[in-house]
Parts: structure tokens; sequence; C-alpha cells
């Protein structure tokens, strides 16, 4: 799968977020990095290369920090010139029907904020609907948003994590799906030069990648067995 | 009551639209409407004054064409720059505290599309939750949208009722209310320069406005009878 990243961000280099972001972007995968303020400074958008840019990819993010409630003003004037009738949508607009689309947001505020009678008293489901509404439009499959909330108080376990589960979700047919993600795990454990870790860590991936297969096999066979009760 | 009425429109010119609204203003209300795109052509928003001017209205109403079911970028860009953290929200953030704040949104679409299994498959009211929420953090008191559906394809008759609604949409405390929408109808009609119209008008209007003040007295009697009971 081909994914494109269009991050909309006023001042990315002073975003130590966003910064994690790019630097976690896993490169063994088809990933394009695509932040809309560096290319256009002076606002001027390429709508044929931006649209072009779209039809070669199969997955599309917009990955921005939540400025009220939606957007900075980049990515909608972008939303504005690219997504033309007909490209788009329309009768003969057809270029992104079947891509699946996602969000990855990075919030100020904290997760139980987003609820009725928390402090901000929409879900991040009722916020995004301006986004599941455009997804629709244009017949794009809208992926579960990836909120990142208060990344300024993450410790470096839970950044670790958030790196795996963002790879997941820029790579992953259905980043929910266990079974994926075990594949995804081995993957990358193969994948990971060993030269660069303690001598003492290859037979711990080793064993790692063993147990996660074994269980795989394990579940396979529950599985078949409750479907032959 | 103030009200600023702040439009968001690339090309206010070429909308037959925006041009009625502009042209529907009540002359003898304290309205100022405010077209972003042409107070700041280059982009530079002067957030003093900006900020300034909202302290100095009531009401603020947000007025744009629906694009990508939000505003035009500009708009985002002037929620993003002027709605600052000690002007807005936070602890010292309490200037808008208290007003009311509305939204006219120009939609190309018809009404019946926006609603679950429609066309658009979401509802205004869920469209305009990142609004909702806005006015939520700044201590506004939130309209209900006022929808304008196909301008384009509105007979006269409707465009003269969509004129009064406007009208009083921009200016009634409660636009809802049957009492309000009556006095002011007395109120206009009462200040109509009858130079500008037919010989015949004048007992008309009287007429219309002895009308009005009679049923407004027996629907009030009729309250008081039933508050009685």
């Amino acid at each position: 799968m081909r994914t494109l990243v269009i991050v909309s961000h006023p001042d990315i280099q002073g975003s130590s977020s966003q910064q994690f972001l790019k630097e976690s972007l896993p490169t063994h995968e088809k990933i394009t990095f695509h932040h809309l303020e560096e290319c256009y400074p002076d606002g001027r958008i390429d709508c044929v290369a931006e649209q072009k840019l779209m039809q070669e990819h199969d997955r599309i993010i917009f990955q921005f920090p939540l400025y009220w409630y939606s957007s900075p003003a980049m990515l909608k004037q972008w939303q504005d010139e690219v997504l033309t009738e007909s490209f788009a949508f329309g009768v003969h607009g057809t270029a992104l029907r079947g891509k699946s689309f996602g969000l990855v947001l990075v919030i100020g505020n904290s997760e139980k904020a987003y609820q009725a009678g928390g402090r901000e008293g929409f879900s991040l489901s009722a916020i995004t609907i301006p986004f599941q509404a455009m997804a629709k439009k244009v017949g794009m499959h809208f992926l579960k948003p990836f909120g990142i909330y208060q990344f300024q108080y993450m410790d470096e376990p839970t950044k670790w994590k958030l790196l795996i589960q963002y790879q997941q979700y820029l790579c992953l047919e259905d980043s929910d799906s266990l079974k994926e993600r075990e594949e995804w795990l081995i993957r990358a454990l193969t994948a990971t030069n060993l030269a660069t870790l303690p001598k003492e860590a290859a037979p711990i991936l080793e064993e790692t990648i063993t147990q996660l297969v074994h269980t795989r096999s394990e579940l396979d066979e529950l599985k078949l067995y409750l479907e032959g009760m």
C-alpha cells in the first residue's frame, strides 16, 4: 500500500510532535511525506501536481494540529482548490473512489475533555464530521481518526508505543486487526538490523518472533475448532 | 443590539447570494458588514483591530458559502490568529463571553440532502459542530445556523421571505419568538417611507399594523387566561 501523508502546520520546525512523527515514518514502506506550508510558502498551490500525487497513492492521510476543532487554514485552502468537481466528485470526478482516508490529529488537551460533559464538550467523532462528509462525497473509506493527545507530557515508553501505532495506522489495511498487527511486528522484527543492537538482543528477537508465530497458530486452530462446533 | 457580520468569500462580487445578502442588510439597525478578503487582500490580518471590532458588538455572525462542510480558508486563518488565548479563552480570555454567535451559510445543495441517508449524509447540526465547540470554548451563545439552500433556484417571493428572515436573524434577540417577530414587523412597517409606495399602499400598511396589534392582544389575553386556570 502506498500512503500519502499530507501535513499542514504553519511552524513545523517548532513542533516537537510533528518532528517526532516525521522521524517515526517507516523507511521500508511506501510512504510520501508532504508538508504543504513548506511546498507552497507563497500559498499558491499546484493543483495538477497535487491531484497527480493523490492518484499515485492508495491511502490519504491529513496530519495536523487541531486548531479550533479543524485544520490549519492552508489545508482548508488545499481542499477548496485541489478537490475539484471534475476530479474528486460529480459524474466524472472519480479519481479518489475506493482509497482510504485517515486523520492524524495532534491535540493539546486531554482525551477525556472530548466528550459530552467534558471540557471541550464534543467527541473527536463529532468534531471530525466535516472530514467524514468529505470522504463520503469523494468515495473514500474513512478510517478511525488517530488522535495524539498531550504529546508534550508523554514519557519515553508512551512515545515508543505511539511510534508503533502511528506506523501501523499509516500502513496496515486494518490497524484494528490483531492478526495484521502481529504480521507487521514480525516483519519489523525480522527487518531489524542486529548490528545496531547489543549482542544479547538477537536471541530475544528470535524468541519473540517464535512466540508470535506460535500464538497465532494456536488462535487460528481455536477459531477453526469453534467454527466447526 | 449591535451585530457584526464577518463575511468570508474569495469572490464576493461574483456571488449573487452574497450580493443579495449585502443589499438586504437593514439600514435602521446597528450592523457592521465586514468582508475579510476585501479588508486583507494580502492575507495579513490586523488582529488588534479585529479583536476591538468584536468587543464593540453583541452578536457575532460568520457568513460564508459552505466549502467542504466548513468555511473558506480565510475565515479559518482569522479564527486561528484572532481568537487568541489571552483574548477569547483561558483565565484572562473573557472578551467574548455572553455574546451571541450565529452562522449564515450559503449552501449549493438542497436542504433534504443534509440528513442521515441524504446525499450529503450529515445534518447542518452535525457539520457545524466545530463552530459550536468554538462558541462553547469562548463562552458565546450559539444560535441555530441560518442555512440558505440553493439560492440560485429561488423565485422572487422566496427571496423576499429570505430577506425578512435574514434581517430578523441578525437583529432579534430570539428570531424564533413570534412576539419578537411581530414587534419587528410593526417597527419595519411603521418605518416604511410611504412616498416610495403606490398611493393605495398606505391604508393596507395601516390595517396590517392594526391587525398585528389586535392578534397579539388576543394571544396575550388567552395566555393569561390559561395561566390562571
